[in-house]
């Protein structure tokens, strides 16, 4: 089966982001086999889409987000003791199998009318995210979380590790869901357990590791006070700081942190509005970059950033540094969609198969529509998609040749179902929110 | 002529922000009659439209625009020098009668879409602006630019007189459009000149004065080496500093500017994303409204802050303060609404008429659908309206009792023609900047 998507705006995403003016792209099977400017090539029986001269580009990737926590969002909103006040004793109540499954459907319907295909997660039932990620038709980094403080699904390190070895064996040979381990953060996985998940990673070369990494102030203090040490010290010192490694975060991170990531060669999950939101501060990520470590641009979940596309997070990314840099030039806007597509696809190590358009890649694309007043005239595209784009402009996706929206309808994801569920479980988070506020 | 919308998630936007579940509003020929829960009264003849628990609020105010520069959209984007080297030549070159006209009707299609339904607009051959606003339906304060350097449409500081006298005499009377007067900014516009300002303003006291105000620090430096003084003493020195001054940025402000400000009685214009685009700070919002100064969100003009929906500034305003106060609680979501709306009408002095559902105002209200699945679920529905909605998600907007927009399709602007004539110009620039890069 081949389709031919000709007479696009192509965004390849190759290595000097080039725009392709009346491009085509080629797709096979699952594959892409070709791309070009011009007249499409005529192929027998291929479909051949005109999109008319909107932009094809790649599918966007996600490398951090806790998808459930739909279910939370905007919960607690302008609260600083929110997470202690409302999430750990609400998602110690309330998250289950079933729970995740719904909240993970609605991330999934959420990721791709916002034209993300790959999605890094962690949370808890990990399972239960791969399995809706697996049905949705997107591609997705599933992390099963590690954690000292009791989470809802582990009551030991042992089970934790019980979970991800499940997780790791039903997920064997997938193509599209890759099973993760997630030590949860260094205040919150004891250094030997870290320590413990390090050896593991040893024996399961092909498992990504994920973590949160230099999030927080009390998390500076907690290192310090603990180990006399700074995050990226205590990860290192647990023998954790390793290739491939997906730190999520990295706000507070120094010179000579920075050189410890780049030489073991971590790769950052970047979550530009999750951290202003709380307060946090900027990351460095035009220094980290400069070092050489891949950065993406997450979304964090939907608690902490609201909403999963990408698009919400390009201005404040360009803008934070922007701001830091006292200057209009760091972080260009090519910059940014090179970094939610192929620099982001290195993040979870799957660069060599998806993030750029060219032949033997991945087919996972996405076709965006520019013809929207607010984003006319169009001088520069890349600035045209970071500074105007929305995820409603998104028309159709694509991932491994599969069209999962075409014209805004997603065909993998029951909507009305998706959403009914989701507001079920809602009105049972409003009624315990009106207990612990009523509790005082 | 009666029209009841029923059943609606009202945030009228009044004093204490109320939510009204199963909400109501009546409106009568230009004006709100009457608001309430519950079922909508029967009247007679009346159009009833069941809003099926949408939100309905009033439409939005952007109080600092230059609506024309659409066809700037994204030129010169990441560049330092970008004003110099293109803008200033470029407005100098192509800024006529029907520049100004074809960009403000590309941005008067894009406000209404995003339903903004009051905007303040300072640029050139203001006049054009006034009738493309009139034609468009919305309400706007048209400031004409009054300069030294050499501006577009006058060659002397008495023809830019000249041109405001023949605006104000061309809207005298008209219900939505109010002429204005816009001394460039402190170091654009001499201090002689500003004081002039004053006295003529002293004689049409219902002309609304604009400026750009502590915006850059080339600026600060000039007032200094120039004055020996800040710009906003700069501006006091003119006599300018005065009750209903509509000043539009207001970053470099120190704690004795904003209690002159707040003595004097001005009202501030806030940029969040042009400001954050060009590298330039933070403007201390919360210690002006602390002070009593309202503040409105603003976009500044679409070469400086690319869309003129308020949606995209509402994370950054509030995401900035968050920031600059190293706190989750700067900035709640129902104030960033209450800046967007009746806070936004206060700093244009139409606080009377407009900002608020409630009865005697005049009806500008817009419709927001909240069922993306990006938006669900809801616990705070100001949160939502903050973090989660776009532009995209209005529905209908009403300005003085007329639909502008229903189901998304806007009546007063013909889209393809605005569109062509706007991607027309935009070649020609296209053209210019090509010619400009070569001269090197």
């Amino acid at each position: 089966m081949t389709t031919l998507l000709a007479n696009a705006t192509l965004l390849p995403c190759t290595a000097d982001m080039p725009v392709v003016e009346a491009g085509w792209i080629q797709v096979d099977g699952e594959t892409i086999t070709a791309t070009g400017s011009g007249e499409a090539p005529k192929i027998e029986g291929a479909e051949v889409v005109d999109v008319g001269g909107d932009i094809v580009m790649p599918g966007m990737v996600n490398p951090h987000c806790h998808m459930a926590m739909t279910l939370f969002r905007g919960l607690g909103e302008d609260v600083d003791d929110r997470l202690y006040r409302y999430v750990l004793p609400m998602e110690r109540k309330f998250v289950t199998p079933q729970m995740v499954r719904t909240g993970t459907r609605l991330a999934a319907l959420e990721l791709i009318e916002a034209g993300v295909t790959t999605v890094a997660d962690m949370y808890y039932f990990e399972a239960e995210v791969g399995r809706v990620v697996d049905e949705a038709g997107i591609r997705g980094v599933v992390g099963q979380t590690i954690a000292d403080f009791d989470p809802p699904d582990h009551k030991s390190i042992d089970e934790g590790f019980a979970l991800t070895e499940a997780l790791v064996a039903e997920f064997a040979g997938h193509k599209r869901v890759t099973a993760s381990i997630a030590p949860h953060a260094p205040y919150s996985t004891d250094i030997a357990v870290m320590n413990r998940v390090a050896r593991w990673a040893d024996d399961h070369p092909d498992v990504p590791v994920q973590i949160h990494l230099a999030e927080m102030d009390s998390e500076m203090e907690w290192c310090a006070k603990t180990h006399g040490l700074r995050p990226v010290e205590v990860v290192e010192k647990a023998g954790l700081l390793r290739k491939g490694l997906i730190c999520a975060h990295c706000l507070h991170v120094s010179e000579s942190d920075i050189e410890k990531m780049a030489h073991a060669g971590v790769c950052v999950a970047h979550n530009a509005r999750s951290n202003a939101k709380a307060g946090r501060g900027i990351a460095p990520v035009e220094a980290m970059r400069a070092a050489g470590i891949p950065v993406g641009i997450a979304t964090d979940g939907p608690m902490s950033g609201n909403t999963l596309d990408l698009f919400s997070q390009f201005a404040p990314v360009t803008m934070f540094q922007k701001l830091a840099g006292h200057s209009r030039k760091p972080m260009p806007a090519r910059e940014v969609i090179r970094m939610a597509t192929i620099e982001g696809a290195r993040v979870l190590g799957m660069d060599a198969a998806i993030g750029s358009l060219e032949p033997g890649k991945q087919a996972d694309l996405i076709r965006i529509d520019v013809s929207a007043a607010r984003m006319q005239p169009i001088y520069d595209i890349y600035a045209t998609l970071v500074f105007c784009a929305m995820p409603v402009d998104v028309r159709d996706v694509m991932v491994a040749g599969k069209w999962l929206m075409r014209g805004r309808e997603v065909k993998t994801v029951e909507r009305r179902r998706a959403m009914r569920d989701a507001l079920q479980i809602a009105r049972e988070f409003k009624a315990e929110m009106a207990r612990i506020d009523a509790a005082g």
